[in-house]
């Protein structure tokens, strides 16, 4: 199971943003996120990743939704965990997964983010949008239900 | 994994109940809900369920979060998903599994509600907080940071 954070800034409209170098697949801007520990409760586990990967410490968080991987043999899924919040302290540190800074919530696209990240992005910003599976592995992703109207 | 889903008609302020008749536990007031399948998305799962015991077909559902309870030996945990709507159609029929009404939010107390539910109604009605663990299987339930301001 893993999870992922949006911290915004409504001020500046500013989201905080990680420039993964450290695994091929996630090449681009994400948001701060890692494995949830099979003992560890999911809030928990995403104010940890929080602060390992960005020394911020955040509460408040909201549930955004999940993403869902299925494996087909033997049948199995893979959680992801969405939150958000705007509410932090603590500094800003470098880590060594990657570059991390602030930038316009209003800059994210394809070209410049993730791997599917634009479908997290969705669930993230739409309260509508709670839900995104694949029916693979590390597949593309399909909000679901396919139909909701933004 | 299981799922419960709070169905608000915002105009009359009341909440789709079930009052169970069927599980030992469950006497009292609870909302609509049941296992998700294996090869199940989170979010049909949820419509599903609601269908099957209700009769009503929701959709437009929010995240509210997650209840988590764990069992030490084996470790692992069981998943409970928390939604939300206010969008739903059809007639509302009743179930083998207990009687379905509408009744006030407002009205939904301790006594009335089944083990654990008003936990459950805290993530439901409170959009900060989105988690509560329990150590173990079928255990009380603490809201998750401890400290979360209402």
């Amino acid at each position: 199971m893993v999870n992922m954070c949006m911290i915004y800034n409504p001020t500046t409209k500013e989201v905080l943003v990680e420039d993964k170098t450290d695994v091929a697949w996630k090449f681009g801007h994400t948001f701060p996120g890692g494995h949830i520990e099979k003992n560890e409760g999911l809030y928990d586990a995403m104010v940890r990743e929080v602060y390992e990967e960005t020394g911020l410490h955040v509460s408040h968080l909201e549930s955004c939704g999940t993403v869902e991987w299925f494996n087909q043999d033997p049948l199995y899924r893979r959680l992801g965990f969405l939150y958000r919040t705007s509410t932090y302290s603590g500094t800003l540190k470098q880590s060594d997964e990657g570059k991390i800074y602030w930038m316009p919530l209003a800059d994210l696209n394809e070209q410049n983010t993730a791997e599917s990240f634009m479908k997290f992005l969705r669930i993230f910003t739409d309260p509508h949008a709670v839900d995104a599976t694949s029916p693979v592995m590390n597949g593309s992703l399909t909000i679901i239900p396919k139909e909701a109207p933004k």
